[in-house]
């Protein structure tokens, strides 16, 4: 049986979707063999890559000149990739705002090939929520600004886009796919599969065209998004399985109305959820307001040491992985696309009977 | 209907395997997930990742002093994470024999990062043998010496492991657990899964542990064999799925009576397939003798305008994806361990039957 899973990466998926690939695991298409089992570059799969991305195209509305890859190494390798790629365009200068763990990793690997600029930080109130646009002066000539529209973490997301003078880059592993987003206002916009999209081991990078001209000339070719662009993200064999599944994900999102309707559905669920937080004399979210994510909520007990009592009956009521990262604590729900309104009704509920009984 | 599948990568899969994932693709030990859903750092999933690795040591009788690795961007990553984790330890030199279109994709990166000794190539016959020992004399104080044990485009296997004197690397892609290896003779050995070993989107890395201190200080974080060994391969959220299937193929393989089985069952499929073409009169391999891949058998008919015909046919009778590769041209046939040996048999007979027919 199916249970509502709060997982925060690799995350739930649609269940049609996997139903689908259950169905038609040892004989797709009626070609007598899995998607698995077939060349990256036969008709059948390349059919299945281009209307991934397609597909991918109509729900983001991505202008003609974007690039979108499929790529290998998730986001982490993006966070090597990204300096590799733009540094080599006469600025070795970037302006990241730093709003945890995420942005920290981005930030330590580019500082390994040029000057970062920290324009802000939120490491004084223990990241816990966005810094406003007032706060940071940008550097001359950056070659890019680079964000994390949604730490995963610490559940903060940012109410609004940078408005910047040097390409925007953007770390959108948690929120690609959950509401409407200007893509012409971004340089780059990266994120790894696991959360919005698809299984783990694919990531979908959306370039500006023009930025594909700026690699510093050692760039290891696996991290080019110049040549993954030039050969259709099959410069070397891709993860089929991952993108045929991504392709679905896509379909699935399409037929429930696009992001449109899943920005409606992850303020309904979120709200459902701060909401109750906010009422609850026992559970809490440690976010200020303005920052609350719509994906990654997490959420303390009044009580730290009934943490486990939580997670074992919330386990028992088949609300799976709520537990908060290893490095924070506490709990987390997870509230991603694949995750139905009903989840949520029975997280508030149980956390409602938990809080009477315990609280 | 499931059909004989000749694909040469991403290629077929044991069909025990596929059933296995599919009967609980959406439940998981009876977790009420798939394991594309659960965190890679859950138990659940540590104890497939675990598990998965001590049964490729266990096939590949791999010595304690050698971390496995499980990583992503395929072997073309590698091409380049070959220079960047050896070429910080004294000597920017490497020597590569160039053997066809995969040894030639490594050295092409490899020398922007250094200077490479082409030691031996077979291009003076269009890549249709292995060179031997006595053809090459190796660099003073290389890094490193690479070759390519098994070239899947050209159908070319070495008959013999290069005995060196740097650490010997080894891209065993389509070769990997086919045949009892000595692992202690190398220094570096990978593969792309998506021949042996699982699902396109991972790959295997077997590192000596003293050459993990060897990377140029600028190495990208995501291609530091270090950094994978350190953090168990999960220095990032890695392919959940593909590592799982993968852990699978190893279970099947023990079952099967792992590599020594493999290893007689790869002579004698391949066996079968060359002394047909050597009794035809009409099909004929283009590999000298004592070269010729267990894995991957390249044949031409003797009359190219019937090779459309051969392939309409062939797909007809249930015998998949014997197309040659797009730069050769011709036939080929894979034989990976998951081909069984009916499907060879099938393909004997039904090409003398088309050879009676057409030729």
């Amino acid at each position: 049986m199916r249970k509502f899973n709060f997982c925060a990466g690799p995350a739930a998926l649609p269940e049609p979707v996997l139903a689908q690939a259950q169905q038609e695991l040892l004989d797709w298409q009626g070609l007598g063999c899995s998607v698995m089992e077939v060349s990256h570059r036969s008709p059948e799969f390349t059919a299945v890559a281009e209307r991934a991305e397609q597909d991918l195209r109509d729900l983001m509305a991505i202008p003609d000149n974007y690039k979108v890859l499929f790529l290998q190494g998730g986001a982490t390798g993006q966070f090597s990739a990204i300096p590799w790629n733009l540094f080599g365009g006469g600025s070795k200068k970037a302006d990241y705002i730093h709003t945890g763990q995420w942005a920290n990793k981005a930030i330590n690997e580019a500082r390994r090939y040029g000057e970062v600029n920290v324009v802000a930080s939120s490491e004084d109130r223990n990241f816990s929520y966005a810094p406003t646009a007032d706060a940071w002066r940008e550097s001359d000539n950056a070659a890019y600004f680079h964000y994390t529209p949604n730490e995963t973490i610490g559940g903060v997301e940012f109410p609004y886009i940078p408005d910047v003078q040097s390409p925007l880059v953007a770390d959108m592993s948690s929120t690609i796919l959950s509401q409407p987003i200007p893509v012409e206002k971004f340089g780059f916009i990266y994120a790894g599969a696991q959360k919005n999209i698809g299984p783990s081991g694919i990531a979908v990078g959306i370039v500006r065209e023009d930025l594909l001209d700026r690699a510093l000339p050692d760039i290891p070719r696996s991290l080019s998004w110049k040549i993954a662009a030039e050969a259709q993200s099959m410069d070397n064999t891709p993860p089929t399985f991952a993108w045929y599944l991504s392709g679905l994900v896509f379909q699935w999102l399409k037929a429930q109305g696009g992001v449109e309707a899943m920005a409606e559905l992850s303020l309904k669920k979120s709200q459902m959820l701060y909401d109750f937080l906010d009422r609850s004399g026992f559970f809490s979210s440690p976010v200020q307001k303005e920052s609350r994510s719509r994906m990654n909520v997490p959420f303390v007990l009044a009580d730290a040491r009934l943490d486990q009592q939580f997670l074992k009956e919330s386990e028992e009521a088949g609300l799976l992985n709520l537990k908060g990262h290893r490095s924070v604590g506490g709990m987390r729900a997870s509230l991603y696309n694949a995750v139905p309104v009903e989840a949520v009704e029975a997280l508030v509920a149980f956390m409602a009977d938990f809080e009477q009984r315990h609280g």
